[in-house]
């Protein structure tokens, strides 16, 4: 199901690193945005924006996150708003906006009003233009990241290798539905369905610009629960999908996390393991390492002792490292898991709480890509 | 000066990855040890024996670190203590202990019984003694970490290759002083003295066994502040070569922050820019990536706005790449500057407080020999 199934018009341009987007609709519209402090301009402005509660249209661009510009950015900011707005014959308060690129530049306002009009020309519903619509808000990705519902009418698409690429700018996800949900309920349902996104770490660090939208075009009726539950998948395949894109990563991980005395020390550590350097190193080394595992659940800050017990899995084996505070021997057997995508399961033994968080390993791509980006 | 010229008496022994050194000595003691939930057996000890005051010998070796070893772990290290303690003919409880290398393993207790024999029987106060000593407790270490004042008759010896090496095990530092000080004395004084220690981060991760001891031997009468004073410089100077050794590390940076709105800001946003990858990327590659900078403070938890100031600083000279906000454009500048060890010096015009840290860039060979080590 793409973007354009749901009868959304777009289209995208992309011309070496800057790329414009443009998506017209009519929806309920709720989003969540970065918890970094310096926020990017478009940021502040779609914040303000989809406080209406509904929006006609969006405009995105890359190559530029618009962030760290003043006051300057936050009007080039709500230019593009106006320019998206003139074009789709709405108010700009209507129109979404996000960037992801450079930060610390001003935009190039001339080329994306000029880009503007031919995007705009090449609105449609075809395959092609959802796929020049994703494209064109890429940066370092490789590929394009996408993900449905077809009992949710859902379809979602994002960028992000890594949360980071390339500035740390970023991970933007446009989720759109043809359900009907009212701007209330719709930001309910996200903040509880992005926390694959917020449990995805690349390295720990988190953007200016990061936004996820939820845009409901109101046609037909989607139970709550099976849209929440089709939801959480969206958001999850997204998280995955961006991991397996990390800049540098060879593979993907995931950590589940039980057995924790409360909720906040099983995210703990289940985020101490996936952004430890050392356990992410030995996973691109397929080096079975657990006593760095261990290490990062000690220092993790939660309440543990040695009595823990850590798994390896994937489709085919489960492979114990540590049972309960006993080591097995088994690191020939895990290093044959660590060979692919594989999970990491760390029973706590103090509790019933539970988390998760995905991660992805880091090589000497990782450093390659992130010392040579702006120069 | 040397370990030696204070009248220490020291020996020790590498064989492969295992090391055993032994120094003898007789003075009042305390330690400071890793804040990490799973302490390393010889942690625990150590803790236990130093809570008498004073110590009389202390056992050390690496290629082990004794950690995550349960019940058997603690016989074994309290097995060490007795061995030196049988010796130098005091007892068990009056000896320091540290190990460090794998975690997981038990001790060969044959191998360290056998080799305190050969290391007790070559003990002396030579410079060689001294040599042997530092080079037994190395493991991924290039270079020995020494530190000293004449002022304040302080000799400092360290191992630690960015606080993690190799499998995130550890620091070691054993800074002797023939001064006069009780207990309660060396004890404040070197939790103040190891803040440079703590500011000192290669990739975020926190050993089991990291463990910085403080003898003084009670000859000489030294003037506490004198002392507290070059205690600090010492601590900075092994802090600043531990980074030196980071793995991987070509080059050293530290942050100064300054106007932070309180102490715990001021820290927090040291420790950010100083963990960030993207920041250590950068620097490993001279690219001036301010955005990066910029990031890093707005996501450190930090009340901050965007009336911030950076500068880049070596002997030489001062680059300010955002002036209160204001780019001014000097990449070119900033990029001479980080081609050598530089200083980030972050205004954050909020207030009085300042604070720093202190880290090592990430290069290629960092994921290399983190993806390399147990296999």
């Amino acid at each position: 199901m793409e973007l354009t199934d749901l009868g959304v018009l777009c289209n995208g341009v992309k011309e070496g690193k800057l790329g414009l987007g443009l998506a017209k609709f009519n929806g309920t519209i709720a989003g969540v945005f970065t918890s970094n402090k310096i926020k990017a301009a478009p940021v502040i402005i779609c914040k303000e924006n989809i406080s209406l509660g509904y929006a006609k249209g969006l405009i995105v661009n890359s190559g530029n996150a618009n962030a760290y510009t003043g006051e300057r950015g936050i009007e080039d900011a709500k230019e593009m708003c106006k320019i998206a707005a003139n074009l789709f014959n709405c108010d700009a308060k209507e129109i979404a906006i996000a960037s992801t690129g450079v930060i610390g530049r001003r935009l190039d306002m001339e080329w994306i009003r000029k880009k503007a009009v031919e995007v705009f020309s090449g609105l449609g519903n075809t395959r092609e233009c959802a796929e020049r619509f994703a494209n064109s808000i890429r940066t370092t990705d490789r590929f394009i990241k996408k993900a449905f519902s077809e009992k949710a009418k859902i379809s979602a698409i994002a960028k992000g290798a890594g949360m980071i690429a390339p500035n740390l700018a970023t991970m933007l996800c446009f989720i759109f539905t043809s359900a009907k949900f009212e701007t209330g309920e719709l930001y309910e349902m996200l903040k509880n369905a992005v926390k694959p996104l917020n449990r995805l770490t690349v390295d720990g660090d988190t953007s200016t610009n990061d936004t996820v939208l939820l845009i409901a075009l109101g046609k037909e009726r989607v139970e709550r629960d099976v849209f929440e539950e089709e939801l959480t998948k969206v958001c999850y395949s997204i998280a995955k999908q961006i991991a397996k894109d990390g800049e540098g990563a060879t593979k993907v991980f995931e950590v589940f996390v039980k057995g924790a005395k409360s909720s906040k020390d099983a995210e703990l550590v289940a985020k101490a393991i996936a952004n430890s350097l050392l356990v992410k190193t030995a996973i691109f080394g397929s080096d079975p390492n657990w006593g760095r595992i261990i290490s990062a659940i000690g220092y993790s800050g939660a309440e543990v002792d040695e009595k823990i017990t850590i798994a390896f899995e994937n489709d085919e084996h489960n492979v114990k490292l540590v049972d309960n505070g006993v080591i097995t021997g088994m690191e020939r057997e895990a290093k044959e898991v660590m060979k692919g995508d594989f999970k990491i399961i760390v029973d706590l033994h103090k509790g019933n709480c539970e988390d998760f968080a995905i991660g992805c390993d880091l090589s000497y791509d990782y450093v390659k890509i992130n010392s040579e980006y702006t120069t």
